[in-house]
Protein backbone atom coordinates (compact mmCIF):
# COMPACT_ATOMS: atom_id res chain seq x y z
CA UNK A 1 0.00 0.00 0.00
CA UNK A 2 1.09 3.43 -0.76
CA UNK A 3 0.41 6.12 1.64
CA UNK A 4 0.93 9.79 -0.34
CA UNK A 5 1.09 13.12 1.53
CA UNK A 6 1.96 15.21 -2.07
CA UNK A 7 -0.59 15.87 -4.34
CA UNK A 8 2.95 14.98 -7.01
CA UNK A 9 3.06 11.46 -5.58
CA UNK A 10 -0.34 10.63 -5.44
CA UNK A 11 -1.01 11.49 -9.06
CA UNK A 12 2.24 9.94 -10.26
CA UNK A 13 0.93 6.38 -8.03
CA UNK A 14 -2.64 6.77 -9.88
CA UNK A 15 -0.67 7.53 -13.29
CA UNK A 16 1.07 4.02 -13.16
CA UNK A 17 -1.65 2.36 -12.63
CA UNK A 18 -3.82 3.68 -15.31
CA UNK A 19 -1.30 2.96 -17.78
CA UNK A 20 -1.26 -0.80 -16.66
CA UNK A 21 -5.17 -0.21 -17.58
CA UNK A 22 -6.17 -0.68 -14.11
CA UNK A 23 -9.73 1.14 -13.44
CA UNK A 24 -9.00 3.82 -10.67
CA UNK A 25 -12.17 3.99 -7.66
CA UNK A 26 -11.69 6.65 -4.39
CA UNK A 27 -13.15 6.85 -1.27
CA UNK A 28 -13.02 9.97 0.00
CA UNK A 29 -12.64 10.24 3.59
CA UNK A 30 -12.01 12.08 6.88
CA UNK A 31 -10.85 9.57 8.29
CA UNK A 32 -11.55 7.87 11.83
CA UNK A 33 -12.79 5.13 9.26
CA UNK A 34 -15.46 2.71 10.70
CA UNK A 35 -17.12 -0.09 8.54
CA UNK A 36 -19.67 2.59 7.03
CA UNK A 37 -16.14 3.31 5.57
CA UNK A 38 -15.08 -0.07 5.25
CA UNK A 39 -18.16 -0.69 3.28
CA UNK A 40 -17.61 1.99 0.53
CA UNK A 41 -13.87 0.22 0.55
CA UNK A 42 -14.89 -3.02 -0.36
CA UNK A 43 -17.46 -1.96 -2.72
CA UNK A 44 -14.73 0.17 -4.20
CA UNK A 45 -12.28 -2.83 -4.56
CA UNK A 46 -15.31 -5.09 -6.03
CA UNK A 47 -15.47 -2.87 -8.81
CA UNK A 48 -12.40 -1.18 -9.73
CA UNK A 49 -8.27 -2.50 -10.10
CA UNK A 50 -7.16 0.66 -8.16
CA UNK A 51 -8.79 1.73 -4.66
CA UNK A 52 -7.72 5.23 -3.58
CA UNK A 53 -8.50 6.06 -0.20
CA UNK A 54 -8.48 9.67 0.81
CA UNK A 55 -7.73 10.98 4.54
CA UNK A 56 -8.92 14.07 5.22
CA UNK A 57 -10.04 16.32 7.67
CA UNK A 58 -11.18 19.32 5.47
CA UNK A 59 -11.21 22.44 7.60
CA UNK A 60 -13.29 24.31 4.91
CA UNK A 61 -16.35 22.41 5.72
CA UNK A 62 -16.19 23.34 9.34
CA UNK A 63 -18.19 26.58 10.49
CA UNK A 64 -16.33 28.09 12.95
CA UNK A 65 -18.44 26.98 16.21
CA UNK A 66 -18.17 23.14 14.87
CA UNK A 67 -15.81 20.45 15.93
CA UNK A 68 -12.80 20.45 13.24
CA UNK A 69 -10.29 20.33 15.97
CA UNK A 70 -11.11 17.66 17.90
CA UNK A 71 -12.68 15.84 14.96
CA UNK A 72 -10.87 12.43 15.34
CA UNK A 73 -7.59 12.01 13.46
CA UNK A 74 -6.72 7.97 14.52
CA UNK A 75 -4.39 7.86 11.55
CA UNK A 76 -2.55 4.92 12.61
CA UNK A 77 -5.77 3.15 13.02
CA UNK A 78 -7.19 4.28 9.77
CA UNK A 79 -3.80 3.08 8.01
CA UNK A 80 -4.48 -0.55 9.19
CA UNK A 81 -7.91 -1.30 8.28
CA UNK A 82 -6.72 -0.22 5.08
CA UNK A 83 -3.95 -2.45 4.72
CA UNK A 84 -6.31 -4.90 5.77
CA UNK A 85 -8.63 -4.04 2.89
CA UNK A 86 -5.61 -3.96 0.71
CA UNK A 87 -6.35 -0.11 -0.41
CA UNK A 88 -3.80 0.21 -3.13
CA UNK A 89 -3.14 4.18 -2.52
CA UNK A 90 -3.94 5.74 0.44
CA UNK A 91 -3.38 9.49 -0.19
CA UNK A 92 -3.44 11.75 3.00
CA UNK A 93 -2.19 15.30 3.14
CA UNK A 94 -1.65 17.73 5.32
CA UNK A 95 -4.01 20.89 5.86
CA UNK A 96 -1.39 23.72 3.77
CA UNK A 97 -1.04 21.00 0.89
CA UNK A 98 -4.18 21.28 -0.13
CA UNK A 99 -4.92 25.13 1.06
CA UNK A 100 -2.10 26.67 0.79
CA UNK A 101 -1.64 30.46 1.81
CA UNK A 102 -3.84 32.84 -0.39
CA UNK A 103 -6.07 30.12 -1.56
CA UNK A 104 -9.55 31.23 -2.75
CA UNK A 105 -11.72 29.17 -5.03
CA UNK A 106 -14.43 28.05 -3.88
CA UNK A 107 -17.39 25.85 -5.75
CA UNK A 108 -21.13 26.79 -4.76
CA UNK A 109 -23.89 24.90 -5.51
CA UNK A 110 -27.36 26.56 -5.61
CA UNK A 111 -30.45 25.83 -3.46
CA UNK A 112 -29.27 22.27 -3.00
CA UNK A 113 -26.55 23.27 -0.69
CA UNK A 114 -28.59 25.76 1.09
CA UNK A 115 -31.34 23.83 2.60
CA UNK A 116 -31.27 21.32 5.49
CA UNK A 117 -27.44 20.92 6.28
CA UNK A 118 -26.82 23.83 4.49
CA UNK A 119 -29.11 25.56 6.13
CA UNK A 120 -27.91 24.58 9.82
CA UNK A 121 -24.20 24.78 9.04
CA UNK A 122 -23.52 27.84 6.33
CA UNK A 123 -21.15 27.09 3.95
CA UNK A 124 -20.61 23.46 4.83
CA UNK A 125 -21.40 22.47 1.18
CA UNK A 126 -19.18 25.00 -0.22
CA UNK A 127 -16.61 23.41 1.58
CA UNK A 128 -17.55 19.92 0.88
CA UNK A 129 -17.97 20.72 -3.08
CA UNK A 130 -14.42 22.48 -3.43
CA UNK A 131 -12.68 19.76 -1.77
CA UNK A 132 -14.47 16.73 -3.59
CA UNK A 133 -13.39 18.48 -6.31
CA UNK A 134 -9.92 19.21 -6.13
CA UNK A 135 -9.55 15.44 -4.61
CA UNK A 136 -11.57 14.15 -7.55
CA UNK A 137 -8.92 16.57 -10.27
CA UNK A 138 -5.50 14.54 -8.28
CA UNK A 139 -7.03 11.00 -8.16
CA UNK A 140 -8.90 10.88 -11.51
CA UNK A 141 -11.20 8.06 -10.51
CA UNK A 142 -13.81 6.63 -13.06
CA UNK A 143 -16.20 6.28 -9.97
CA UNK A 144 -16.15 8.02 -6.48
CA UNK A 145 -17.71 6.10 -3.20
CA UNK A 146 -19.77 8.31 -1.00
CA UNK A 147 -22.04 6.80 1.89
CA UNK A 148 -25.82 7.19 2.33
CA UNK A 149 -25.80 8.29 5.36
CA UNK A 150 -24.73 11.70 4.48
CA UNK A 151 -27.65 11.55 2.13
CA UNK A 152 -27.76 15.43 0.85
CA UNK A 153 -23.75 15.91 0.44
CA UNK A 154 -24.47 12.65 -2.01
CA UNK A 155 -26.70 14.82 -4.15
CA UNK A 156 -24.53 17.88 -4.01
CA UNK A 157 -21.50 15.50 -4.93
CA UNK A 158 -23.51 14.22 -8.08
CA UNK A 159 -24.82 17.46 -8.94
CA UNK A 160 -21.03 19.07 -8.97
CA UNK A 161 -19.59 16.50 -11.16
CA UNK A 162 -22.79 16.36 -13.78
CA UNK A 163 -22.80 20.30 -14.28
CA UNK A 164 -18.78 20.57 -14.18
CA UNK A 165 -18.66 17.68 -16.28
CA UNK A 166 -16.57 15.57 -14.44
CA UNK A 167 -15.98 12.39 -16.16
CA UNK A 168 -16.48 10.44 -12.74
CA UNK A 169 -19.37 8.24 -11.68
CA UNK A 170 -20.38 8.88 -8.37
CA UNK A 171 -21.85 5.47 -6.34
CA UNK A 172 -23.72 5.70 -2.86
CA UNK A 173 -23.87 3.07 -0.25
CA UNK A 174 -26.33 2.42 1.89
CA UNK A 175 -25.84 3.18 5.46
CA UNK A 176 -24.26 1.18 7.91
CA UNK A 177 -25.92 0.95 11.21
CA UNK A 178 -25.40 -0.68 14.60
CA UNK A 179 -27.82 -3.71 15.58
CA UNK A 180 -29.87 -1.73 17.68
CA UNK A 181 -30.15 0.55 14.52
CA UNK A 182 -27.63 3.63 15.17
CA UNK A 183 -26.10 4.55 12.04
CA UNK A 184 -22.58 4.81 11.60
CA UNK A 185 -20.58 7.84 12.12
CA UNK A 186 -16.57 8.88 13.54
CA UNK A 187 -18.99 11.09 15.75
CA UNK A 188 -20.71 8.34 17.42
CA UNK A 189 -17.62 7.89 19.63
CA UNK A 190 -18.04 11.63 21.28
CA UNK A 191 -21.51 9.88 23.13
CA UNK A 192 -21.35 8.95 26.62
CA UNK A 193 -23.22 5.65 27.78
CA UNK A 194 -26.60 8.20 27.96
CA UNK A 195 -26.42 10.23 24.93
CA UNK A 196 -25.48 6.89 22.83
CA UNK A 197 -29.20 5.82 24.54
CA UNK A 198 -30.63 9.08 23.39
CA UNK A 199 -28.90 9.07 20.25
CA UNK A 200 -31.15 6.25 18.84
CA UNK A 201 -33.82 8.89 18.61
CA UNK A 202 -32.94 9.79 15.22
CA UNK A 203 -33.29 6.22 13.94
CA UNK A 204 -36.10 5.39 15.31
CA UNK A 205 -38.36 8.74 14.31
CA UNK A 206 -36.99 8.11 10.98
CA UNK A 207 -38.63 4.29 11.29
CA UNK A 208 -41.86 6.23 12.80
CA UNK A 209 -41.98 8.22 9.84
CA UNK A 210 -42.06 5.16 7.64
CA UNK A 211 -44.74 3.64 9.58
CA UNK A 212 -47.06 6.41 9.34
CA UNK A 213 -46.64 6.95 5.65
CA UNK A 214 -47.19 3.07 4.78
CA UNK A 215 -49.84 2.74 6.79
CA UNK A 216 -51.31 5.49 4.62
CA UNK A 217 -51.19 8.28 6.81
CA UNK A 218 -51.38 11.09 4.19
CA UNK A 219 -50.38 14.89 6.75
CA UNK A 220 -46.83 14.54 5.98
CA UNK A 221 -46.72 17.56 8.20
CA UNK A 222 -47.86 16.04 11.31
CA UNK A 223 -45.73 13.01 10.89
CA UNK A 224 -42.76 15.21 10.98
CA UNK A 225 -44.45 17.06 13.86
CA UNK A 226 -44.26 13.65 15.49
CA UNK A 227 -40.42 12.42 14.59
CA UNK A 228 -39.97 16.10 16.12
CA UNK A 229 -41.58 14.83 19.18
CA UNK A 230 -40.10 11.60 19.40
CA UNK A 231 -36.47 13.13 19.28
CA UNK A 232 -37.28 15.72 21.73
CA UNK A 233 -38.76 13.66 24.59
CA UNK A 234 -35.35 11.86 24.65
CA UNK A 235 -33.63 14.92 25.27
CA UNK A 236 -32.81 15.19 21.53
CA UNK A 237 -32.15 19.00 20.41
CA UNK A 238 -33.46 18.95 16.80
CA UNK A 239 -32.38 20.79 13.69
CA UNK A 240 -34.56 19.40 11.71
CA UNK A 241 -37.11 16.64 10.70
CA UNK A 242 -38.89 16.20 7.64
CA UNK A 243 -39.83 14.42 4.76
CA UNK A 244 -38.56 15.79 0.89
CA UNK A 245 -38.45 14.76 -2.68
CA UNK A 246 -35.47 12.54 -2.68
CA UNK A 247 -34.01 14.72 -5.83
CA UNK A 248 -34.71 18.54 -4.65
CA UNK A 249 -35.25 18.16 -1.45
CA UNK A 250 -38.11 20.01 -1.30
CA UNK A 251 -40.53 19.51 1.53
CA UNK A 252 -43.44 17.45 1.20
CA UNK A 253 -46.88 18.48 1.84
CA UNK A 254 -48.43 14.90 0.76
CA UNK A 255 -47.27 11.32 0.36
CA UNK A 256 -44.71 10.65 -2.86
CA UNK A 257 -43.76 7.43 -4.45
CA UNK A 258 -40.37 8.13 -3.62
CA UNK A 259 -39.68 10.20 -0.35
CA UNK A 260 -36.78 11.01 2.12
CA UNK A 261 -37.06 11.38 5.61
CA UNK A 262 -34.32 13.41 7.29
CA UNK A 263 -33.03 13.59 10.90
CA UNK A 264 -30.61 16.16 12.62
CA UNK A 265 -30.28 16.84 15.63
CA UNK A 266 -27.61 17.27 18.77
CA UNK A 267 -27.12 14.62 21.56
CA UNK A 268 -25.38 16.84 24.49
CA UNK A 269 -22.67 18.29 22.01
CA UNK A 270 -22.68 16.10 19.41
CA UNK A 271 -24.59 17.06 16.44
CA UNK A 272 -25.74 13.57 14.64
CA UNK A 273 -27.71 13.24 11.08
CA UNK A 274 -29.34 9.87 9.95
CA UNK A 275 -32.03 9.52 6.55
CA UNK A 276 -34.50 6.75 4.99
CA UNK A 277 -35.57 6.53 1.74
CA UNK A 278 -39.39 5.48 1.72
CA UNK A 279 -40.69 4.11 -1.02
CA UNK A 280 -44.76 3.38 -1.30
CA UNK A 281 -45.49 1.69 -4.52
CA UNK A 282 -49.20 2.02 -4.07
CA UNK A 283 -50.35 5.52 -3.22
CA UNK A 284 -53.51 4.97 -1.39
CA UNK B 1 -11.57 18.23 -38.82
CA UNK B 2 -14.08 16.53 -35.97
CA UNK B 3 -17.07 19.32 -35.23
CA UNK B 4 -18.65 18.24 -31.93
CA UNK B 5 -21.80 19.55 -30.69
CA UNK B 6 -22.45 17.22 -28.15
CA UNK B 7 -20.32 16.50 -24.95
CA UNK B 8 -19.85 12.89 -25.69
CA UNK B 9 -18.90 13.28 -29.19
CA UNK B 10 -16.45 15.74 -27.74
CA UNK B 11 -15.05 13.33 -25.22
CA UNK B 12 -14.83 10.15 -27.74
CA UNK B 13 -12.73 12.46 -30.12
CA UNK B 14 -10.07 13.60 -27.39
CA UNK B 15 -9.97 9.95 -26.00
CA UNK B 16 -9.27 8.22 -29.17
CA UNK B 17 -6.68 10.85 -29.35
CA UNK B 18 -5.20 10.50 -26.25
CA UNK B 19 -5.08 6.67 -26.57
CA UNK B 20 -2.51 7.37 -29.82
CA UNK B 21 -0.54 9.45 -27.64
CA UNK B 22 -0.94 12.76 -28.99
CA UNK B 23 -0.52 15.22 -26.16
CA UNK B 24 -4.16 17.59 -26.08
CA UNK B 25 -4.13 21.11 -26.28
CA UNK B 26 -7.33 23.32 -26.32
CA UNK B 27 -8.06 27.09 -27.23
CA UNK B 28 -11.29 27.70 -25.45
CA UNK B 29 -12.91 30.89 -27.82
CA UNK B 30 -16.59 32.60 -27.43
CA UNK B 31 -16.06 32.24 -31.45
CA UNK B 32 -15.63 35.44 -33.89
CA UNK B 33 -12.09 34.68 -34.58
CA UNK B 34 -9.40 36.99 -35.32
CA UNK B 35 -5.88 36.88 -35.80
CA UNK B 36 -5.59 36.92 -31.47
CA UNK B 37 -6.92 33.94 -31.58
CA UNK B 38 -5.22 32.54 -34.84
CA UNK B 39 -1.82 32.55 -32.46
CA UNK B 40 -3.14 30.84 -29.83
CA UNK B 41 -4.20 28.31 -31.98
CA UNK B 42 -0.99 28.19 -33.86
CA UNK B 43 0.64 28.45 -30.61
CA UNK B 44 -1.05 24.91 -29.55
CA UNK B 45 -0.33 23.08 -33.04
CA UNK B 46 3.26 24.03 -32.69
CA UNK B 47 3.01 22.41 -28.99
CA UNK B 48 0.24 19.83 -28.48
CA UNK B 49 -0.48 16.38 -31.18
CA UNK B 50 -4.21 17.34 -31.22
CA UNK B 51 -5.59 20.58 -31.12
CA UNK B 52 -9.06 21.49 -30.17
CA UNK B 53 -10.91 24.99 -29.94
CA UNK B 54 -13.95 25.53 -28.10
CA UNK B 55 -16.14 27.63 -29.54
CA UNK B 56 -19.24 28.91 -27.09
CA UNK B 57 -20.46 32.23 -26.09
CA UNK B 58 -21.04 31.94 -22.75
CA UNK B 59 -24.26 33.56 -21.25
CA UNK B 60 -23.06 33.34 -17.55
CA UNK B 61 -20.27 35.68 -17.68
CA UNK B 62 -22.37 38.75 -19.54
CA UNK B 63 -24.26 41.07 -17.36
CA UNK B 64 -27.75 41.62 -17.96
CA UNK B 65 -26.97 44.94 -19.58
CA UNK B 66 -24.40 43.25 -21.74
CA UNK B 67 -24.07 42.43 -25.12
CA UNK B 68 -24.99 38.76 -25.21
CA UNK B 69 -27.41 38.84 -27.47
CA UNK B 70 -25.55 40.78 -30.03
CA UNK B 71 -22.31 39.33 -29.35
CA UNK B 72 -21.07 38.03 -33.29
CA UNK B 73 -21.53 34.63 -34.03
CA UNK B 74 -19.83 33.82 -37.47
CA UNK B 75 -19.69 30.25 -36.83
CA UNK B 76 -19.00 29.28 -40.58
CA UNK B 77 -16.45 32.01 -40.83
CA UNK B 78 -14.82 30.30 -37.84
CA UNK B 79 -15.36 27.27 -38.90
CA UNK B 80 -13.03 28.05 -42.01
CA UNK B 81 -11.03 29.43 -39.68
CA UNK B 82 -9.83 26.49 -37.64
CA UNK B 83 -10.13 24.19 -40.97
CA UNK B 84 -7.40 26.09 -42.44
CA UNK B 85 -5.31 26.31 -39.21
CA UNK B 86 -5.53 22.03 -39.34
CA UNK B 87 -7.79 22.06 -35.97
CA UNK B 88 -8.21 18.93 -35.02
CA UNK B 89 -11.70 19.20 -33.26
CA UNK B 90 -14.09 21.96 -32.62
CA UNK B 91 -16.28 21.91 -29.77
CA UNK B 92 -19.00 24.26 -30.56
CA UNK B 93 -22.37 23.40 -27.88
CA UNK B 94 -25.37 25.18 -28.05
CA UNK B 95 -26.11 26.98 -24.41
CA UNK B 96 -28.74 24.34 -23.51
CA UNK B 97 -25.78 21.73 -23.55
CA UNK B 98 -24.03 23.13 -21.43
CA UNK B 99 -26.40 24.81 -19.00
CA UNK B 100 -29.59 22.62 -18.69
CA UNK B 101 -32.81 23.59 -16.96
CA UNK B 102 -31.91 23.92 -13.37
CA UNK B 103 -28.16 24.30 -13.61
CA UNK B 104 -26.77 25.76 -10.30
CA UNK B 105 -22.92 24.89 -10.00
CA UNK B 106 -20.62 27.80 -9.94
CA UNK B 107 -16.75 28.53 -9.38
CA UNK B 108 -15.90 31.66 -7.02
CA UNK B 109 -12.39 32.71 -7.27
CA UNK B 110 -12.36 35.20 -4.04
CA UNK B 111 -10.58 38.47 -4.50
CA UNK B 112 -9.27 38.54 -7.50
CA UNK B 113 -12.32 38.05 -9.24
CA UNK B 114 -13.91 41.32 -7.72
CA UNK B 115 -11.45 44.19 -8.47
CA UNK B 116 -11.22 45.53 -12.06
CA UNK B 117 -13.42 43.98 -14.77
CA UNK B 118 -14.86 42.32 -11.80
CA UNK B 119 -15.69 45.39 -10.41
CA UNK B 120 -17.05 46.42 -13.32
CA UNK B 121 -19.06 43.59 -14.75
CA UNK B 122 -20.32 41.53 -11.42
CA UNK B 123 -20.58 38.00 -11.80
CA UNK B 124 -18.28 37.86 -14.62
CA UNK B 125 -15.64 36.04 -13.65
CA UNK B 126 -18.22 33.54 -11.34
CA UNK B 127 -19.11 32.79 -15.64
CA UNK B 128 -15.68 32.45 -16.84
CA UNK B 129 -14.28 30.23 -14.34
CA UNK B 130 -17.21 27.69 -14.39
CA UNK B 131 -17.16 27.46 -18.30
CA UNK B 132 -13.46 27.10 -18.55
CA UNK B 133 -14.09 24.55 -15.47
CA UNK B 134 -16.25 23.17 -17.30
CA UNK B 135 -14.46 23.07 -21.11
CA UNK B 136 -11.72 21.79 -19.42
CA UNK B 137 -13.29 18.89 -17.92
CA UNK B 138 -14.86 17.87 -20.95
CA UNK B 139 -11.53 18.24 -23.10
CA UNK B 140 -8.92 16.77 -20.55
CA UNK B 141 -5.92 18.74 -21.83
CA UNK B 142 -2.22 18.75 -21.19
CA UNK B 143 -2.27 22.56 -21.83
CA UNK B 144 -4.67 25.47 -22.39
CA UNK B 145 -4.14 28.78 -24.34
CA UNK B 146 -5.33 32.40 -23.06
CA UNK B 147 -4.68 35.58 -24.51
CA UNK B 148 -2.73 38.05 -22.80
CA UNK B 149 -5.12 41.12 -23.63
CA UNK B 150 -7.97 39.21 -20.81
CA UNK B 151 -5.10 39.62 -18.50
CA UNK B 152 -7.47 39.47 -15.61
CA UNK B 153 -8.95 36.38 -16.62
CA UNK B 154 -5.60 34.60 -17.62
CA UNK B 155 -4.75 35.17 -13.84
CA UNK B 156 -8.32 34.00 -12.69
CA UNK B 157 -8.03 30.69 -14.86
CA UNK B 158 -4.39 29.69 -13.71
CA UNK B 159 -5.75 30.87 -10.16
CA UNK B 160 -8.73 27.92 -10.63
CA UNK B 161 -6.34 25.38 -12.55
CA UNK B 162 -4.00 25.74 -9.08
CA UNK B 163 -6.19 25.76 -6.64
CA UNK B 164 -8.30 23.11 -7.91
CA UNK B 165 -5.57 20.86 -8.86
CA UNK B 166 -6.61 20.28 -12.65
CA UNK B 167 -4.00 19.17 -14.59
CA UNK B 168 -3.63 21.22 -17.08
CA UNK B 169 -0.68 23.94 -17.87
CA UNK B 170 -2.32 27.52 -18.74
CA UNK B 171 -0.35 29.37 -21.32
CA UNK B 172 -0.65 33.12 -22.29
CA UNK B 173 0.19 34.25 -25.96
CA UNK B 174 0.65 38.04 -26.23
CA UNK B 175 -1.65 40.54 -27.08
CA UNK B 176 -1.58 40.84 -30.98
CA UNK B 177 -2.15 44.53 -32.29
CA UNK B 178 -3.57 46.05 -35.57
CA UNK B 179 -0.46 47.80 -36.99
CA UNK B 180 -1.56 51.27 -35.40
CA UNK B 181 -1.62 49.74 -31.85
CA UNK B 182 -5.15 48.74 -31.43
CA UNK B 183 -5.51 45.17 -29.46
CA UNK B 184 -7.76 42.96 -31.61
CA UNK B 185 -10.80 42.01 -30.45
CA UNK B 186 -13.87 40.51 -31.58
CA UNK B 187 -15.55 43.67 -30.38
CA UNK B 188 -13.98 45.89 -32.43
CA UNK B 189 -16.00 45.27 -35.22
CA UNK B 190 -18.92 47.04 -33.25
CA UNK B 191 -16.90 50.13 -33.91
CA UNK B 192 -17.51 52.52 -36.60
CA UNK B 193 -14.86 54.86 -38.21
CA UNK B 194 -14.76 57.60 -35.48
CA UNK B 195 -14.98 55.00 -32.66
CA UNK B 196 -12.07 53.01 -33.78
CA UNK B 197 -9.79 56.09 -33.81
CA UNK B 198 -11.12 56.82 -30.11
CA UNK B 199 -10.25 53.51 -29.62
CA UNK B 200 -6.63 54.04 -30.07
CA UNK B 201 -6.38 55.74 -27.07
CA UNK B 202 -6.44 52.40 -24.98
CA UNK B 203 -3.11 51.64 -26.37
CA UNK B 204 -2.33 55.15 -26.58
CA UNK B 205 -2.71 55.26 -22.83
CA UNK B 206 -0.75 52.06 -21.80
CA UNK B 207 1.67 53.72 -23.24
CA UNK B 208 1.93 57.10 -22.13
CA UNK B 209 2.16 54.94 -18.53
CA UNK B 210 5.29 52.85 -20.23
CA UNK B 211 7.40 55.69 -21.40
CA UNK B 212 6.16 58.01 -17.85
CA UNK B 213 7.61 55.00 -15.70
CA UNK B 214 10.38 54.29 -17.62
CA UNK B 215 11.58 58.25 -17.39
CA UNK B 216 11.64 57.93 -13.88
CA UNK B 217 8.53 59.52 -12.90
CA UNK B 218 7.44 57.80 -9.39
CA UNK B 219 3.72 58.84 -8.73
CA UNK B 220 1.90 56.52 -9.83
CA UNK B 221 -1.43 57.79 -9.08
CA UNK B 222 -0.68 61.01 -11.30
CA UNK B 223 0.14 58.82 -14.41
CA UNK B 224 -3.08 56.74 -13.75
CA UNK B 225 -4.60 60.36 -13.58
CA UNK B 226 -2.90 60.98 -16.95
CA UNK B 227 -3.76 58.16 -18.46
CA UNK B 228 -7.46 58.63 -17.66
CA UNK B 229 -6.88 62.15 -18.92
CA UNK B 230 -5.81 60.95 -22.32
CA UNK B 231 -8.53 58.46 -22.60
CA UNK B 232 -11.62 60.88 -21.75
CA UNK B 233 -10.30 63.79 -24.15
CA UNK B 234 -10.39 61.54 -26.99
CA UNK B 235 -14.18 60.50 -26.00
CA UNK B 236 -13.79 57.68 -24.09
CA UNK B 237 -15.42 56.92 -21.19
CA UNK B 238 -13.51 55.36 -18.80
CA UNK B 239 -14.16 52.12 -16.54
CA UNK B 240 -10.63 52.17 -14.82
CA UNK B 241 -6.94 53.06 -16.00
CA UNK B 242 -4.01 51.73 -13.42
CA UNK B 243 -1.15 50.43 -12.89
CA UNK B 244 -1.02 47.26 -10.64
CA UNK B 245 1.02 44.50 -9.46
CA UNK B 246 0.93 41.32 -11.85
CA UNK B 247 -0.29 38.66 -9.76
CA UNK B 248 -2.62 40.48 -6.95
CA UNK B 249 -3.35 43.22 -9.30
CA UNK B 250 -3.48 45.69 -6.23
CA UNK B 251 -2.72 48.80 -7.40
CA UNK B 252 0.66 50.42 -7.09
CA UNK B 253 1.22 53.15 -5.28
CA UNK B 254 5.28 53.49 -6.22
CA UNK B 255 6.95 51.75 -9.00
CA UNK B 256 8.09 48.17 -8.97
CA UNK B 257 10.09 45.96 -10.93
CA UNK B 258 7.20 44.34 -12.72
CA UNK B 259 4.02 45.98 -13.04
CA UNK B 260 0.80 46.19 -15.77
CA UNK B 261 -1.38 48.87 -16.59
CA UNK B 262 -4.45 48.58 -17.20
CA UNK B 263 -7.45 50.17 -18.78
CA UNK B 264 -11.10 49.28 -19.66
CA UNK B 265 -13.44 51.82 -21.29
CA UNK B 266 -16.58 52.84 -23.21
CA UNK B 267 -16.01 53.78 -26.77
CA UNK B 268 -19.89 54.48 -27.96
CA UNK B 269 -21.79 51.45 -26.58
CA UNK B 270 -18.58 49.24 -27.05
CA UNK B 271 -16.81 48.63 -24.01
CA UNK B 272 -12.90 47.78 -24.95
CA UNK B 273 -10.29 46.31 -22.22
CA UNK B 274 -6.89 46.60 -22.84
CA UNK B 275 -3.11 46.12 -21.14
CA UNK B 276 0.56 46.47 -21.47
CA UNK B 277 2.75 44.38 -18.75
CA UNK B 278 5.92 47.17 -17.99
CA UNK B 279 9.03 45.99 -16.86
CA UNK B 280 11.68 48.30 -15.30
CA UNK B 281 15.10 46.82 -14.87
CA UNK B 282 16.75 49.51 -12.45
CA UNK B 283 14.14 51.03 -10.43
CA UNK B 284 15.81 54.67 -9.79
Amino acid sequence: MIVAQQVADARQAVSDARRSDRRIGCVPTMGALHPGHESLIRACRDECGFTVVTIFVNPTQFGPQEDFNRYPRPLEDDLAICRRLEVDLVFAPVVDTLYPAGFGTFVDVEQLSHTLEGAARPGHFRGVATIVLKLLNIVQPARAYFGQKDYQQQLVVRKICRELDLPVEIHTCPTIREPDGLALSSRNRYLDAGERRTALSLYRSLQLAEERLRSGERDVRMIAGQMRQLLEETGARVDYATIVDPQSLDELTAPAQNMVALVAAYVGRTRLIDNLPITIDQLR
